[in-house]
């Protein structure tokens, strides 16, 4: 809702990526985000921002985490919220994807929350329907959601996020999370460093002004953030793959590693964690974890973006064609 | 609810299925979902009508589409809905049914919903519960609340259905929804055909005064709807099944047969297609197509069919045996 | 909610198990359960105890029972219910359930309501998370709101459980029912037996001063409530197992064995039901049965725990770690 004190505030009828988001954009959601934590804390929870709309989790790809946080999100605004699971095995055409969306736009849902194995799928399921659209993560193309509550996890403890070192580590070729996290803190001025094995950090980043390196001890120096992607096995096709062991005697982020970094330089991981290949226990449960506030700030911010979508669409009054 | 001004309303406690249902109960259920559709367009959607009662969707048969429907119906209407898939793998003895019946009855719910397998397996569950039961489709036996849905698209957009030429084509012999619909139209005086190869449609029908016929031109001749059937390949054992190509050919629905029908004759299927099967997507998605229409009235339908049946249990004061 | 009418209140922020409640405790819980049949069977639901709390289901084993009598107690309270089923195959190491749990904890939930295949993975989990916990069964340990529906339903019809005679018949060793159900008989003054196969009855019960008997017609004799357990062959690994007809033939309750038991003996089991294999159907469906009346106390049973635990909190208002 733009009002004249937020002059430039979220007001679009989806959110697909943090591509194309202006900087005031992205902060106020931030902000609306912020201001649900601390009413998600003292259990003194609205109900009624959503009330009588309805909200589908459609999942192409299965998800426990991110699904039960946009589930959680939006029934404590008062939502109805529907999942459907798609097995990959029931969609074997191409038109299929299509065909549900169109389904489930007949039935006059509010908002469609769409994770899908290929990146693109959700752009174009959202040109299809009616209703708002929230990309919950397609293929290795960006998951919105998760680089806000990142942000937001940063700016709760470090209070900004510009002019932050921020050090996104392993396997960033296939992840989303890494470019929408890329693209959200260089928006907001922060200097993102890759480090990972050169196999799974594509030197294309380097024409975008980042910083690329091989090396933990390079990546990691004064680094106020060191964020750590999942290994995504079960997205590399065709290429080289490390043992695990090695990996993680390279790129694993232990208490050695994480030495390089400033003394009070906090770790994030986006989960669910392979404990002891990117990350070692000792680490991921330690001090300067953030990796439970992180899961804290999902619902937070999957409820500013549910209520910032739906009344980015004005009063609903539209009739499906 | 019987009202002084609707004497013949939709009145009992189950929805088993169109078989045995008088004309002005079936006009009654039309015309409590038409209320419905100005509602959720609107989507100023009233919550209360059932605000404290249970719905509980038992499905033995995995249904997507039908499942969501009745979710939203109930949820809408401010139910408690409770989704219970049953896999027939975990079903092997014939009184799990009952079994889960009582089970489920003795959790005093208002309404279940059921999809089973069997023909008649609905009607059975009936018998052994205290609730309300709505068939949501009972082998090749009937599909009620599509063939109301199916109606109430016709009449929206032709203001009657008695006097209409409405040609069925396809699998008839498997399909619950093509006898549903038999049932309902002939009720409401439309002239019903049935068109497809002779193996997929049953000459008893003939017996019942419809027009049968293998041959698309001769049965979509002045047609005013053209309702298509999913080729049920997974319920026909032992039956001949021509290649799906040669089934396109011959039956499938493309713009030259459809050239056959009236000019504003209009396409109707129940979903999910199987496109290039039983029908070309320039059908499917062209302008005479009414099959996204029929997917909002399905959310329609189930919210009057649910509501009257709760209604027409009375009060609900009734203990548990 | 501790009272002055009611100064031994159950007022814990969990509910483990039976073992280290207080009679004062388990017998207040039956009086919150009483209290909900009432209102269950008016269908004069109250909605709002738990409206703006957050209830997860996290079934690391399957039980469509016993997940739906969560879920439908926890919606009858107003709360928002989320259904994690987590299948063993993806749980591969020990700390997944910890991330798992920690993960949930970070939603900030008011209470989890867990089963799991091991033995002692509830507690454990319940140390780790700041919400409440409620155990729904773990491994061969405790399934304490199954131990109390029973008590509830017994002492709905005989008036009271001090004095009774309970036989409890069949697979002892692998059940976690019968262990809660002889924890709170026990506790309220009851006098148990325990029947069955000396492979499938440990000797060690007999150190706690039950009777034990490989004999039905010893154990049933002068019987108030004959109480089967479900033949677990899942959880039977190494154990003689006598073939399924001969296991009938000598523990299966029939009639001719129930003759043994007082005449106005109830029956009961937990469900789901082998029949013919430790029960006949027509002792299941007979007139001493009570096995359907368990269910619906089931709900109630749960209704009262989950707003205990939850009203044991207190306000809720602590923050997350």
């Amino acid at each position: 809702m733009t009002t004249a004190a937020n002059p430039y505030g979220f007001d679009r009828p989806h959110l697909l990526g943090i591509e194309g988001l202006s900087k005031p954009e992205i902060l106020d959601l931030l902000d609306r985000a912020e201001a649900f934590v601390d009413i998600e804390r003292q259990k003194n929870r609205r109900r009624d921002t959503l009330a009588g709309r309805t909200q589908i989790n459609l999942f192409f790809e299965n998800s426990t985490r991110t699904q039960s946080s946009f589930e959680l999100a939006g029934k404590r605004l008062g939502a109805d919220v529907m999942n459907m699971a798609v097995s990959q095995s029931s969609v074997k055409k191409g038109e299929t994807l299509i065909d549900t969306a169109m389904t489930l736009n007949a039935m006059n849902p509010d908002v469609i929350v769409v994770r899908h194995h290929a990146s693109g799928a959700v752009a174009l399921l959202a040109q299809k329907v009616d209703c708002s659209v929230v990309n919950a993560g397609d293929g290795s193309h960006e998951h919105p959601t998760q680089a806000l509550l990142d942000a937001l996890t940063i700016r709760r403890h470090k209070g900004r996020i510009e002019r932050l070192t921020v050090a996104i580590c392993g396997d960033v070729a296939h992840s989303r999370v890494a470019r929408s996290n890329i693209l959200l803190l260089t928006a907001l001025d922060a200097r993102v460093r890759l480090v990972g094995p050169s196999t799974l950090v594509p030197g294309a980043f380097r024409d975008m002004g980042l910083e690329v390196t091989t090396s933990m001890k390079d990546g990691l120096k004064d680094a106020d953030i060191v964020m750590m992607l999942r290994l995504q096995r079960e997205r590399m096709q065709g290429s080289f793959v490390p043992s695990v062991r090695e990996y993680f005697r390279y790129w694993g982020l232990d208490e050695e590693k994480l030495a390089y970094a400033k003394p009070d330089a906090l770790v994030m991981h986006p989960g669910p964690m392979n404990r002891g290949v990117e990350i070692d226990p000792a680490v991921a449960d330690g001090p300067q974890s953030l990796i439970r506030e992180q899961v804290e700030m999902g619902v937070a911010v999957r409820m500013a973006v549910l209520e910032a979508v739906v009344a980015g669409r004005g009063n609903g009054a539209e009739a499906v064609r």
